[in-house]
């Protein structure tokens, strides 16, 4: 019995699996909402107890618990898998063409909130583990799940874990959770990912809304918000918070290759997204060093006053902003939440409210390391195709939390796409990729043996 | 029989008027939303057939129908009485203390939304005729009702309908709909509005929400929507739309006089709004005129992408505001609202979508109009004070295309109060201002026949 056996095994159980994500995706797991979270765990449990014979540990934190558990195989290699089982929120609603957490099959693709980040990917790992179960009955080295429950909410008690628990933790490479094929169905093979501050501003003004006949004379908190925005970012998308660039590591040599070698679609993501342009009109590898080289400052969402149907004329007592700024290896969010307090409290605005939702550093793991070539082998043997190696991705993840900082490498592959809208509506994948997901996972964890 | 009687009879009267004040602000008639519209013509039929015995004119507008009366006096004399029976949104609904549909009496006062604007003075002054007509039985004058349903969404059918019935407007004089005690709880009477124009901006990106990684080079167009705002005005409040403030009428040397004896209570205003300051520190006749005198351009809502709790990381596929305009005598909103494109146009944002709401020009009443003494001295009568004299309320109303137009002179007074919260939440009146505002109706249909 061999891998080619372990695939047919995969082949005649795909609806099988496909129904395991179906179940796992109608668990509307929204760990900002705390929404569906027990329901989550539960579900799990269950999978690994029924599925694969083995007992998840449930190992609770000060927030949602993490699930851990270890299948030894007949190496003394360990690759662990990290997930998680939260999602973002699926608003706006109105935008789904069916509904989140109803997993619904269209044209080849599965569509539901959470079955790109990351239901799809845990789900194809256990799959992978149930068919090497059932077709060799032992596993080529030893296997970690690590699946926490607060990774669309910042980790926020990750590190805490990966202080305590870092028995749990050791392994000689991680699989990292997301993955996604390129435009032309290309699997993008991650080894890093960017890091992040994410603050929310609030602007107070009178102690009521008021009617707006009053906007002459009391100030609005709006404007205000409109002009210490302003104040964040220049028309050539620098970002002028004093000290923002300065403990920036500048990409190394192979890491400037890499570059030139990604693959970014341009024009299909242009079309697809029925743009004209991307800022500032840059292409090429300005773009590609943009996207994943250089930080970002983001305004994920602006509320103030009355924002229902036709007109109010009312002038708003608060106006607040959510903003995520993606940071690269060197940038330490702590600090940069500091300067941006200052930065504010030196411009006129030391009234402004900041809160910190999540704080995390960049991570990059080398692209010598054993991991990667066996990723590379692997992605090769099933697909046909050399995966696009994305040096650092312009997402986030708690990767220098759990693995950098313990020199653990780590890399990313999975089974979405480009058009897979991860927090966005109508998130989806292609029921194909999944499958060939999982068939990858289970080459990786022989080729990794041999590596 | 005299004025004596009629202001006993409505002291006894006083249950019954507020029952019917608080049975019509149940009635959640917000045009915005058109929600109990029809109910509210019903309600205001059955009052003037029962308590008046006099029918209500229902005329069938684009929109909501405008009603209307006329009750025969003994003299050849005018006046108008105009007020609205829809009211703005009730949201933010969670900081009402007792829900906005049902009235509710706390500490002297009626909470409700309408209840200050406007339908406190409307049933007043149908309380006012129906005490003349009970203790008198005859009227001093003509009174005409006539009561539109989309004050608060512009009065946008008001222009066809002073154009097609010229004489169901005719009148010496007009008491217009708004009326407020200042925080001496003195009676300010009005002698004119500013005009506005509402706008609702939409500027839009990618076809979808995206995942805010992305947002390292696709452009965000709340990023966009506050580069745009922030062309609209500078640190020193002036607006900088090329044209905007050429055609402003300035204020007569009698309208500057009448400006340096208004009183605002800027302390109290200040600690009632728990506010330090007004807008760039100004106070005394600088603030008075800036809020009398003085366009402006107000933020009334902002919205973009994620504003639930917690962390959303998404790059929004659209961001839009909707702003008001305050306008002074001269300025032509359909003149700005060209300028606007044209700035827009002209500074980067030819995408910016502009859709228009609501457009009144300014309107000025003389005060040396016989109204304006006959109201000053009916105030002084009832309350024994003189009232403060608002040349030009920061406020809006169409008050141009009823009045102005027609070379009607138009004064406005009532029963609400400076902290009345008209428009936001915990709208309320002092039920004593109500029964007096009664009682100043009744000496002003007198007085103005005398005048």
């Amino acid at each position: 019995m061999g891998i080619k056996e372990i695939y047919d095994f995969i082949d005649d159980n795909q609806q099988t699996y496909v129904e395991w994500l179906k179940e796992f995706c109608a668990i509307p797991s929204v760990a900002a909402q705390n929404r569906g979270m027990e329901e989550s765990v539960d579900y799990l449990r269950e999978v690994f107890q029924k599925k694969l014979n083995t007992d998840l540990e449930v190992i609770t934190t000060k927030g949602f618990p993490l699930l851990y558990t270890k299948l030894s195989g007949t190496s003394d290699k360990t690759l662990s898998f990290y997930n998680h089982y939260d999602v973002q929120p699926e608003d706006p609603i109105d935008l789904w063409e069916s509904p989140p957490f109803e997993p619904t099959i269209r044209e080849g693709k599965l569509f539901a909130r959470g079955v790109a980040d990351n239901k799809g990917n845990l789900i194809a790992r256990i799959a992978a583990v149930h068919a090497i179960k059932s077709v060799i009955g032992e596993f080529p080295l030893d296997i970690k799940f690590l699946v926490e429950g607060e990774e669309e909410i910042g980790s926020i008690n990750l590190n805490d874990f990966s202080d305590y628990h870092k028995d749990k933790i050791e392994a000689d490479a991680c699989l990292w959770e997301f993955g996604y094929r390129d435009m032309n169905h290309n699997l993008q093979l991650t080894l890093g990912v960017k890091g992040m501050l994410y603050v929310e501003l609030l602007i107070e003004g009178a102690n009521t809304d008021l009617h707006s006949a009053n906007a002459s004379i009391i100030e609005n908190p709006a404007w205000r918000l409109i002009k210490a925005l302003n104040l964040l970012k220049n028309e050539q998308e620098k970002i002028l918070i004093p000290g923002f660039y300065e403990d920036i590591i500048t990409p190394s040599q192979k890491e400037k290759e890499l570059l030139m070698k990604y693959h970014l679609d341009e024009n299909d993501m242009l079309n697809y997204l029925e743009l004209d342009s991307f800022i500032n009109d840059l292409r090429g590898n300005d773009l590609k060093h943009k996207h994943l080289y250089e930080p970002t400052c983001n305004i994920c969402g602006i509320e103030s006053g009355y924002t229902g149907a036709g007109a109010k004329t009312v002038l708003p007592s608060k106006a607040s902003a959510k903003l995520d700024f993606r940071l690269v290896p060197g940038q330490n969010p702590e600090k940069i939440l500091g300067e941006l307090r200052e930065y504010f409290d030196d411009n006129g605005f030391p009234d402004i409210k900041i809160e910190s939702y999540s704080k995390e550093k960049a991570a990059r793991t080398s692209p010598n390391d054993k991991v990667v070539s066996a990723a590379i082998n692997s992605i090769k043997k099933v697909t046909n195709q050399t995966p696009n190696i994305v040096p650092n991705t312009p997402g986030t993840g708690p990767m220098h939390k759990l693995c950098q900082k313990h020199n653990i490498p780590a890399i990313s592959f999975g089974v979405g796409h480009f058009s897979s809208n991860n927090h966005a509506p109508n998130e989806n994948i292609f029921l194909e990729d999944f499958i060939e997901g999982i068939k990858i996972i289970c080459t990786l964890l022989y080729e990794y043996k041999n590596a």
